[in-house]
């Protein structure tokens, strides 16, 4: 089954290509962007059918390569 | 308001990063993975109230800076 996983910075921890995104926006003219964060999303196609279990491996996913769970925050999402 | 951008690769795209994580998956012992593809979010807070000019804004921001519409598709959704 596929699965879509979201991984986004915490909140408060410093996102510098965001502010990045955020001055590019200003350089090209866009006002009234008060602020921009950027984060990951991660589309998994599982050979695994059972939600429960996919969901699952794609936590342990998450805890071990796919969110550095110091500074990141994750989501997963059936599609 | 706030808004969220979800930037993928156009199916038939290579995505050599999604390769990569496939791969250390498998080396992590994750089996069954068919398919990893790998897109950005973004996370906008714009000044604009109005949610028909927020995402009308978000789809020029899209096409000017944040997605390469050669290769990306983008989705704009309200938080």
């Amino acid at each position: 089954m596929k699965l879509r996983v979201y991984v986004t910075l915490k909140s408060g921890v410093l996102d510098p290509q965001g502010e990045a995104v955020r001055h590019a926006l200003a350089a090209l003219g866009f006002d009234g962007v008060n602020s921009v964060r950027q984060g990951k999303m991660i589309e998994l196609d599982l050979a695994e059918q059972d939600a429960t279990k996919a969901v699952s491996m794609a936590e342990d996913m998450c805890e071990k390569l796919l969110a550095n769970t110091v500074i990141e925050s994750y989501r997963i999402e059936p599609v």
